[in-house]
């Protein structure tokens, strides 16, 4: 017989069904055996009757046991039924339950009430861990809202490129990097496609890329890893560095709408809800950030070159307060504290149109308008002190004519993590690495309080 | 006055616009100046008239300066119309010309039909040369290849997971692999994301990913490169191992016809053409295809153990004349042959149930079913003399029950180089790496020719 999904079984009321999945729990009556069996699609409840042929079977399968399993499917007494889980109200009656694969006793509760793992433990078990519901849930929320960006990216005419990972030279300064024994000669693992996404935008306009990128910071808090997915645009022919941030807005919109329209059991389960992001969202300058910071706090950050995590909080909260918005652009950074193809403002060159966007409280997305001019790209190259020969291939792409532009980048596990509200960001991704963890522990343990760990 | 996409002109006749673009073509014949003007949507021609108060602008600018153009789209006289062209029927007169970015003079002809580079060269220049059409069309079929795959894995159902590319161990034997300095600890890039996605299906049933793969062979034939984009699938609850090669190849025709459908311009423009899949592509067994190859080419190769390239060439054209296939399945290699994940033939374990999918001799996919049973795999473990410490957390997900499964793994680029019919897959990688070139030369020359590269 035809496999059912278990989430199609309503469809199907009265009718002889096979379906196949997990045992996701017995509950062993004696006379009869009650269970929940799981497959990707969903839940339903089996029971197994005195009288049944499965009997037999019923009694040697435990959690997380691999069936076959046919049944009728059969409305459930009104009594019985639960109006709050999906397939409440049926049950299906089992007359054969056939044993795919066994299973070894589970190391620890695994119920939807009872885990309640320690986040080391849970990572040390990141393979059963990932099939309780929670976990699927954080997992399924990433998966769309990777989707609805690349989704937003086509629908905006960027052309998708895949940034190559081994590169020959770190252009980007501060975060440290990964080196790679290349055939004994030196290679990186890149810190961000930057370079390359401007390079690709001289040839199509409007790209995008969805890649890995490598930070080698031994920091162990919780908002650190060492492996991330960076979601990247990059856009030819703007005006001014606003196109850039409305492009930027619109897409984060777009994966905002996604996640409740794809994701609201998910975000459900997790009790999470999503940010409010206003019809316009507010931006400052740096300048003006820190003065509302000033008047509000009394501390003085005034003239200082960036926004430190604390500022960061201070200043969604009262941006929260005075417009309703979960989200804030900050621009205008002084021109030296960024890198070297940041847009410096025409008229206060000390200052660049760089932006980054908050979210309660954390930095989502940075980007803005980039250098586009030859001679200027050269001027900056210069005055940062960089080697010229390091970045030829980016430097030849701006020297045979390159439009005005620029772009962002988003962390998706930085999101995941904040829009779920998960304290660690290990929790949001599926495999995390950090210096102490490729999958096995390296030595020490993993950070599971985000209050007292260091920021940097 | 706001950018009309020289794609849309045509919708546009007797109306002033303002197109922003590159310079692809400029022609000075003195008292006129005719060029033809590119975006990402399209070619325009456009002409200054000699009272055109643009023919100063006009007189300075060079090919690949960045220009925003006003003037009106007019429909050419019949006699000058370009049928074949896209906006043949149409050019632009212009009446202002402002340059937003300079070029300096190229290096080399970058026109449609003068454009000749040998590899070495293009690759130095890949930044500049990524303008060209013929390169253009290359990136955008790749684009379309590894999107219509994510189309079909979420059309069936399958669960996008990002799998990691720093590892802790090398599970799989064979090809060599890239180290990186972790910290001071050891760590590899990912070979393959094999076990991972195996470990994912035990939990989401169908998971698919696209993901960067390493190999550090001591290569540099035309076939060979560092880094390449891996499109992975892997599904649980299948009756045999044809449940996987039927899903593969469904994959591989949805990819076919979304070609067809999304790239014809770009196949005509390189002059390819799709490979033939038939209803029901052909499959033999190892042993089967041995045979043909001795009959046909009185080589005996019965016996041996894999297929050699030049066999997959043979068999490729005995299968293409005897059915009219492009393609061909070869399955029931030795078990021993082939990793300890590969389910051994029940009635003929020597034999495993592993496949290929063979196109035009070249191997475009591997699959097949895996051991799902703990005891099973264990033993396999064992028998292969590995260190069930080393591939613990794998290890994990199928002692807790994991259903009959298989999968299936492409690769982006060896796939787009057959398609196109390229001579070197480094073609069909936009920053391709190899071990004499990350970008820029490390030491050796590309080789730019298959015939005389060696195999390995």
């Amino acid at each position: 017989m035809e496999r059912t999904l278990i989430g199609d079984l309503g469809k199907h009321i009265s009718e002889t069904v096979s379906i196949s999945g997990w045992v996701d729990v017995r509950r062993d009556q004696g006379k009869m055996v009650f269970f929940d069996f799981r497959d990707r699609s969903g839940f339903v409840q089996g029971v197994v009757l005195p009288d049944s042929p499965a009997m037999e079977a019923a009694k040697g399968v435990r959690k997380e046991f691999v069936v076959r399993v046919e049944g009728v499917v059969n409305k459930r007494p009104e009594k019985n039924a639960n109006a709050n889980a999906r397939n409440g109200d049926i049950e299906l009656e089992v007359h054969s339950l056939e044993e795919l694969a066994a299973a070894d006793p589970l190391p620890f509760d695994m119920s939807l009430t009872g885990f309640n793992l320690d986040l080391a433990t849970e990572l040390d078990h990141r393979a059963l861990v990932l099939r309780h519901p929670r976990i699927q849930a954080i997992f399924k929320v990433q998966a769309a809202l990777i989707d609805a960006f690349r989704e937003f990216m086509k629908s905006q005419d960027f052309f998708e490129f895949q940034a190559p990972t081994i590169t020959p030279a770190t252009a980007e300064g501060g975060a440290e990097v990964f080196r790679v024994d290349y055939f004994g000669k030196k290679a990186y693992l890149t810190q961000s496609p930057q370079l390359y996404k401007q390079v690709v935008m001289t040839a199509f306009e409007r790209v995008f890329s969805v890649n890995r990128v490598f930070r080698a910071e031994p920091s162990a808090t919780t908002r650190h890893l060492t492996e991330i997915v960076s979601l990247d645009a990059e856009m030819g022919f703007i005006g001014s560095w606003t196109d850039v941030r409305d492009m930027s807005e619109a897409t984060v919109r777009h994966i905002l709408e996604q996640l409740k329209a794809r994701s609201s059991a998910e975000l459900a389960l997790l009790g999470a809800e999503l940010p409010v992001m206003i019809e316009k969202t507010p931006t400052l300058s740096l300048t003006e950030a820190q003065e509302k910071i000033f008047a509000a706090t009394g501390r003085d950050v005034r003239g200082g070159k960036d926004l430190n995590p604390e500022d960061e909080r201070v200043l969604c909260e009262i941006v929260k307060k005075d417009t309703g918005s979960d989200f804030a652009y900050v621009y205008g950074y002084p021109t030296r504290q960024k890198p070297f193809y940041v847009f410096p403002n025409s008229e206060h060159p000390e200052f660049n149109e760089g932006m980054d966007l908050l979210c309660r409280g954390v930095e989502w997305l940075s980007g803005g308008r980039r250098i586009n001019d030859y001679g200027q790209l050269m001027e900056h190259v210069r005055a940062w002190g960089m080697d010229p020969e390091k970045i030829s291939m980016f430097l030849e792409a701006f020297r045979y004519g390159a439009p005005p532009e620029g772009g962002f980048a988003l962390g998706a596990e930085r999101m995941t993590m904040q829009i779920l509200g998960l304290k660690n960001i290990r929790e949001a991704s599926m495999f995390p690495r950090d210096m102490h963890r490729i999958d096995t522990l390296l030595s020490a343990p993993v950070p599971d309080d985000a209050t007292d760990a260091p920021e940097n």
